[in-house]
């Protein structure tokens, strides 16, 4: 009998893990479950805040399109795991039973600041990205002064670098801009380090973007609450300071889902609830659980005062996928060899008229290279890139030859590479 | 019958003033007072210092000049106002009436460091310039240690900039620049501050220049004192330090001048006897006194540890003038139509071979745009702008038609705005 | 009867000398005495370490050479000095006489921190570089993480920039820079210092070579104790932290060697046993002798928390070395013209796939001029120029027509100059 891999998760992680184990076994029983009916394009969220983009450009439904690749879609939310028994529990009741479970949930956001949920926007869903369009509607109407940043926790800061430029650009656009004190307010020691220690000049690179487009920022402090008009925060020297906004967006904190944490601490990490991977990201304790995403437990890359997490970008994640769907497929095979994602990246940090495009390989340090440029090309790259992604998504085919030769032959990237060890923090090296 | 003008001061405020206001209205009586007989084009004073210009290169008799333009000319001292009566007493004991003031005297000079006005130089006015020119050829004849740089409370940073890097310059070419250690000190928090929180990547800028051209600086710290062969300065822990100096430079603080301080609380910022202005620099207790310039109270721009202010270019003051010139026209015209000053400027630090090229729109964030590049063309510019500006006080065309239409199709600037409410500090945005 | 100028050194220094006394005075009696039998070019000794050179590529033996050229060699060690009696006593026994004595030993190596000289590795002669190359074929075959830099009280910091780099780029050839994790620890204030209060835009062009190249940093801290498998360093507040590292390189101090030290405290600077010279580099209590090269005393350009000192480039000691043949020549022939070195210097720091070229004259501030280049040109340029100065070595041609005019012209540098005061410190200004 074939069998059968349920993947929990419907993003980047889920659908790309999907399509690997598709590829590499066309008889393999492959179910796919999520809460959400559709394939969002993640990384545009700050585009359909900005009003840039509809959501409907950003969207594949899942339903329609899965059957076309004989993978099941049930939408649905996934309640409970049941590690010792190889199921997972569905809202509705039932008890999916699998042979392999790979979870790509996507995290769960805590707002941890008090007064953040409330008072506050955010752009990790396509609601809170529409909720913030609205919101962005009254200060375009009305204009004052805004704050946007990360609280402490965060892994993810990218976005709130981009929000904070696009916003400056289309405030520009709309010659409003100089009505609008702009200010930066960031849990990471300085600008720029993004939860990695810096990835080659990022520091100085921001610095000097936020100069220029006077955006004010204060770093290495802790957003404590955010108030209809103000947002309060803690300095080193644990003094608290308030400064006016009219509008703010802050990156949450993210965590473990429910569903992870219902598994119990072999597969739930204690702290946050992420699901514990080791290097070829699968679960130490469970060997038929597999995590991909956001939701696995990639240790900080360094301690910094107040807390901060590494980030998984788009690229990562489809590391992540492919390595995954190898092991299965390995491992159904009775094969040995397990591969370890090289999690290097091409990222593409977008500001609406321009961009800067980082290559980091890896991108957790240390790194053998790391290439970063800046212009209008690469914002007319990236939003070719979703065109493209999407199009990948629709199309069932997530890694076309000409897309993995690319990236061989110009950035020398394999995706993916042999472990000979995989006990071992995921992103630490392979022997 | 007529209303009448008086204006005080005969700079580029006063002067464009009376040439805006003749445009507007050709039958209307203006009388412009000046202790001085000249204008002098002041962003040419460290020029003359360096002696790159002869006093009469940049110098233009306003005797001779006004009346071609029906604009009379009393080479007087101002001495006081009596605002409830309308009326500008002058050095000779005759009361001049207006019907409407401007203001535009330009700042009384407080040399706050003890010892600096005895010991140390300053380019503020043609005389202090000459003066300086003929330290800085001791200087040549026997090199030694420089220091230059601003006192606590300046507003006026750049001409200390331009200052430094034109004297290095100028000893470079007479090749013994390598026997002149050179340090600036400052108030700012940091260098490039400039009164404004940095005016784009400014900081990182003039670190950069200083750094190549070897200028130590030491910035965030209290001029206290300057000796014939030393300066005393004190740092953020209240520690005094000394450091050697056979030539030095200080900027000095601005504060307004007694003509203004004589007509009370209500005309005269009790803090520093500065013309208290709105928006559209009118005088709010008595709407018939408008102000022009460095002696208007524009309110700094962030609070640093050590005071400064913000500074008022020349294109600013340009602004102010003709913002002031049709409100007061617009009022005589029983309108009520009244505008600000957008207070946009391009602004060109010139150091000799080179020069720094700024533009910023607004001067004081938050900003629309800003636009910096550096290299020898900017250095031209200046030059030929400085020609330009002669021509045009000397043509009575203060506004050329190319030159507003330039400023409209390259920087989208409008030098001035409609605003609904004047009410607020000069600099604050209209609603 | 001839005079007999005795010079002690045969490293760019010594053979420089002897190769411009016997150009100014054809007749002279020269002899010179060193230890060791060859000439090395110390700037590739970081290339010998990463195994890019073989020893006999950058060496030339002496003892053929320089009896070509009329010049006695004694391979043989000086082990003191009579300087009353104008004597050199050599470890064979025999004693010396001179007219003339220069001294241009190089260092002694002073391994500070403790455990450096058993448990790191250093690249200041050939043997440890030889050494240095051993260890590193360990780290190839088992990556782990690399701590460079340099412990208190050293003034040579370029080649541990350099090697640090050429390391990098050496793992990155390897395709394992990826498991390197690599430090920087210097004494420097910050990096790119260097000794010299920093050159030009120094610190901001390493810190982003160094941010680009994933090379970590810790600055202002002392190195105090290197173990097989970690450093330790303690910072500006006193506390001692630790690193792990399984390679190491840190650049030893220099002090001057026994046989400076042998003749008095009027000879060596008490505090390193450094030749104590003035601007001409001459002995003020012996005039007769003469210092070339690192073992001259020149005081710290500025200080520093952590001590560090003034380096000498390979281009100052040949001004050096210019100026002491001059002022011995001079002195024979009874002239009152005295030269000091300009102490200027091209400098190429190179980092394997690309360099940093450097022009600053003079090196020590204030500098008349500073030129920063970056670029692989600067490789190719700095391999050409270790053929180059090897072929002048071998032609005994030290300073071709070519090379004097294309400084003169393309850099205007004067390698010496008249000096009418010799009696000040090295590196000071002539009045």
């Amino acid at each position: 009998m074939s069998k059968h891999v349920v993947i929990v998760g419907g993003g980047i992680g889920g659908i790309t893990t999907a399509y690997h184990l598709r590829r590499l076994k066309p008889d393999l029983k492959i179910t796919l479950v999520s809460d959400r009916p559709n394939f969002v394009f993640t990384p545009a969220l700050p585009h359909l805040a900005m009003g840039w983009r509809k959501l409907e450009d950003i969207t594949v439904a899942l339903a329609p399109l899965l059957p076309r690749f004989n993978i099941e879609f049930k939408n649905e939310k996934a309640e409970a795991l049941d590690p010792d028994n190889n199921k997972v529990k569905l809202a509705s009741g039932e008890e999916l039973s699998y042979d392999y479970l790979v979870i790509a949930t996507g995290p769960k956001l805590v707002f941890g600041a008090k007064g953040q949920e409330e008072n506050s926007s955010s752009i990790c869903t396509p609601d809170h990205a529409l909720k913030t369009q609205e919101k962005l509607q009254k200060l375009f109407e009305k204009p004052g002064p805004v704050v946007t940043g990360a609280i402490p926790g965060v892994s993810c800061f990218g976005p709130a670098y981009e929000f904070t430029l696009m916003l400056h650009y289309e405030l520009k656009k709309r010659r409003i801009r100089y009505k609008v004190p702009m200010t930066f307010i960031t849990s990471e020691p300085y600008i720029g380090h993004l939860g990695l220690g810096g990835v080659g000049p990022s520091r100085r690179y921001l610095e000097d973007l936020f100069a220029e487009r006077n955006v004010n920022w204060i770093a290495d402090v802790e957003v404590v609450a955010v108030e209809p008009d103000r947002v309060i925060y803690k300095d080193a020297q644990g003094k608290e300071h308030e400064i006016e906004a009219v509008f703010t967006m802050f990156m949450p904190r993210f965590q473990g889902p429910e569903v992870v944490a219902s598994a119990g601490d072999k597969v739930a990490n204690p702290a946050n609830k992420m699901l514990i991977v080791n290097r070829c990201f699968q679960n130490p304790s469970y060997p038929n659980i597999y995590g991909v995403g956001v939701v696995t437990a990639i240790p900080p890359v360094e301690k910094t005062r107040v807390p901060t997490g590494a980030p998984k970008t788009g690229m990562m994640i489809e590391q992540m996928a492919m390595a995954v769907a190898h092991n299965i497929v390995n491992d159904i095979a009775g094969s040995q060899e397990r591969y370890a994602p090289r999690l290097s990246a091409i990222c593409i940090a977008d500001y609406g008229e321009d961009a800067g495009f980082f290559f980091a390989d890896p991108v957790l340090p240390p790194r053998e290279k790391v290439i970063t440029k800046h212009g209008k090309w690469a914002h007319w790259f990236k939003t070719l890139f979703e065109k493209y992604f999407l199009w990948k998504v629709k199309s069932g085919n997530i890694l076309p030859f000409f897309e993995e030769k690319a990236l061989e032959w110009i950035f020398r990237v394999q995706p993916i590479e042999l472990c000979s060890d995989c006990s071992g923090s995921p992103g630490s090296r392979c022997p």
